[in-house]
This record gives C-alpha cells, sequence and structure tokens, in this order.
C-alpha cells in the first residue's frame, strides 16, 4: 500500500538555471512525508509530535536525481515504507513528472525514533511499527 | 547611527524570471534585523527571545520595490529606527545594489512588542527603549 | 467574483517562535496568485511568462498581519483584484486561519506590468483589463 | 587544500521542532559550494553558468545527519573534491557546529557537468579539472 500525492512547482521553487532547486525536491519529500500520516497513517504529523512526543528526524539521505523539472510542472511523488528498524525507519521515494511520467527522482531517507521531550532516540512505538508495516515495500 | 549589512543574492533566491523573489527581499531584511541585533544592539536575537522573553513580530508592512535584483548582486541594507512608539517600533530598510549603487528598495516594517510566554502585546521595556533610541532616523 | 485557495502551513513555514514566518505569509500570498490565474483567469501562469511575454513583479507591498498562523493550521485567501490601472494592477488578499474563521492578514499588493523580453514597464494589454475587471471588487 | 566558510543559523531555518529542517542543510551546501567557487577557484558561479556555460546539476547525494543545529548556532563546512571523473565531480562537505566543534553533518554530493545551453551532459573541461584537483581529498 504505497501512498501518493502531487505536487505543483512553483514560480520561485526554481533556481538561476530555471531547473528545481535540488534542496526543494527535499522540501517536496517532507510535504509527502506530512501528507502520508495525514492522510495514510490517519492523523495528522503535528499531532505525532505535540501529543505522541514521537519524531522522525532525518540521519541519512541516499537520493539519485535523474531528470530536472520546471515551473509549472507537476510532481507525483510515491512514498513507501523501506525498513523498520528498533531505532529507525527508512523510507523509500520516487517521483515523476506528471506531465510527461518520467521518473525525476528516487530516494531512500532514514529517519531516527526521537522522543520530543528529550530529544533521546527511542525505539519505535508499537503502535507505529503497526501502522508503517500496512506500507511496507515488497 | 544607522546600521548596515550587506547579503549575498543566492542562486536560489531568484524565481523563474531570474530576478529576486519578492517574499525573499523580506527574508533579507529579516537577516538584517537579527544583525543589527548581534552588531549595534550588542547580542544575538536568540537571547531577546529566549532571555529576555521579548519577540517583535511584524504587524504592519509598507514597502516599494524599485529595482530588480539578480543571482551574483550584493545588497547593502541601511536600517534605521523609525518610530519607538509604546508598543511598537517601526525600523526603515534601505537596500541598494552594491554593483551600482542603485536604490532597490524602501520599506517601513511595523512589530508589536511580545511577551514570548504568553504571547500577548505588552509595552516596549525601558532598556529597548534606550536602544533603539540610539538608531532613531533623525 | 473573488478567487479563493487553502493552503496547508508546513512544518517548516514556522520560525524558532514556532509561528508562520512573515516572508512567507507572501510566499502564500503567490501560491494564490499563481493558482488565480490557473483555476480563475484560465490558464497557468507560466504561459502568462512564456507565451504572452507578460510578468507582474510587485513594486508595492501594503500589508496587515493581524493573528499568527502555527504549523498544522490552514489559511484561506481570497483574492480581489483592487484596482486596474494603466501600468499597474492591485491585488487585495485577505486570509484566515480554517480552523477558527478568524483573520490572519490583510494585504494590497501592487503589480507593474513588464515585457519579458525588454523587462520594461508596459501597458495592461487589454485581454488583460477584461479577465481581470471580472474580478474587481466592488 | 580544503575550502572552509561558516553560516549563521536563521531565525526561519528551523522547523517546528526548533532544530535546522534537513533540506536546508543542504541549501548552506550549495552556499559553499557558491562560495568556494568565489573565494578558492577564483571567480563567481554566476561566471561559471553564463560565461563559461556550465553548470554542475546534482545527481547523487549521500548525508549523515549526526547532529542538529539550532537558531543562533553557527555551522563551519570543509569542502573537499572527492572525486573527478570524465563527466561529474563528487564534492565532499563536513560540518561542525562553531560553538561546541561537534561534527554534525559528512556529505558526499556528486555532480553532473552540463552544458548551459543544450542542458545535455558533456566532458569536465580540463580547466575545471586542473582547478578542482587542487582541492582532491588525499
Amino acid at each position: 500500500m504505497a501512498y501518493s500525492n502531487t505536487y505543483a512547482i512553483r514560480f520561485n521553487d526554481v533556481d538561476h538555471a530555471r531547473i528545481l532547486y535540488y534542496p526543494t525536491f527535499l522540501h517536496y519529500f517532507h510535504c509527502c512525508f506530512e501528507d502520508f500520516f495525514e492522510h495514510a497513517v490517519g492523523f495528522h504529523y503535528k499531532r505525532v509530535l505535540t501529543e505522541h512526543r514521537v519524531g522522525f528526524p532525518v540521519v541519512h539521505l541516499d537520493v539519485d536525481f535523474k531528470s530536472p523539472l520546471r515551473f509549472g510542472d507537476h510532481v507525483q511523488f510515491t512514498l513507501n515504507v523501506e525498513r523498520i528498524g528498533t531505532k529507525s525507519v527508512t523510507f523509500h521515494y520516487v517521483g515523476k513528472r506528471v506531465e510527461t511520467e518520467v521518473q525525476c527522482v528516487e530516494a531512500s531517507i532514514t529517519t531516527a525514533v526521537m522522543n520530543m521531550d528529550t530529544y533521546q532516540a527511542i525505539e519505535l512505538p508499537s503502535q507505529y511499527r503497526e501502522w508503517f508495516t500496512k506500507h511496507l515495500a515488497k
């Protein structure tokens, strides 16, 4: 059960070379991550942070940029859970340009699991393990 | 006693039209505001927020954009205090492109004075009134 | 015929004080401006720039920030055309927090009309005058 | 001959969790990359793009985030050239928090070499090979 959502590349998202500034690609991954919580896990990521007191700070990025995006393009990301560790979770993203179906990016993003009161690493709560397992890539 | 500082326009600061994205102009005003505290008032803006528990949220903007900036340009801002009210302070910014001395922007930015514990408006503490008076435009 | 659209306040849109960073408010105005072209005028803003060769650079901002927004909030902007000049157009925005219906921002943003080949000011093309008149505030 | 430069973490660089938003880490890598051209290679990156007609789009990221940064911190990046390929160059960044000397990030960022007229991959021009060789990590 992969999660997908689509984002518009805005006027200011591109750089002087008129292609999507690569850090902004990662911003859209985070938008997709937030929307995954809201639409697939079932509640807003803010509740994860403020009520469950759990955060998922990124500890490792492995990203391949394959094709540029430009102002006016739309990108569709498909998010899977790639690996569920004891104290970390790896999310996998594939992005394609909606207008052409060309794959533009593929990424594995590993997050730690953090207690938002102590800012220390903790084990993934079992409820999250259950939720994420539903989205585990085969 | 005006405060001045210079900022480089970065690769991603421009938009598809290859001129500085106007909200980013305001970001650089805020950088200048932070640097004004560190270099002219005498301590970092973080201490204002976390130790003095005072914040200066923007409540009104009046900005004239006169000339565009491009990637590779540098902008010099000159900051004065325009008006010190009971519960608000207005800062005045003039920006010029360093390479040509052409004025590119002029702004009056009014901030409230906020208690960072209650997020309520307060009167400007007398110590700040004294500090800001030194930078009041004639 | 006002145009309205809603935007989510993202994890990174807030600053250290955990309220929407004020330049980002203006970024969302620009998102709304782009979406107004796509959904109300009838074509994407990129076509305005690249086919019609017309741009609308902001020359004046008059903004009142009335109430903060936080991560997880949604903001609904309502955009009207406030004034159609010979060589400028003023757009009017009102933003309210969706969750509470509280008005958080009101802005008048004046743009010049620019030829995208020469980057010089031009008169508003009559076709645009016609389109914008449909959205003129009463 | 490594290149180093220091950057201030700004009020808006942090997210709702009050730590540096991870895509913004990559933005500062790009600032360092620009400054490397200006200060170590000897001319501004804009000239690379507009006069030499060469661009270095990022094609692969491998990043380890080790420790968070907060508003008011300063980060010092040290940039080396890690590998010079025929049609790609890998840059290596290490970041440490200036206030504590704690290493906060390490990254290998691979760029293609692109002709800015055709947006096609090209071989690294020999002059660039020479310049980058001076900064090759041992």
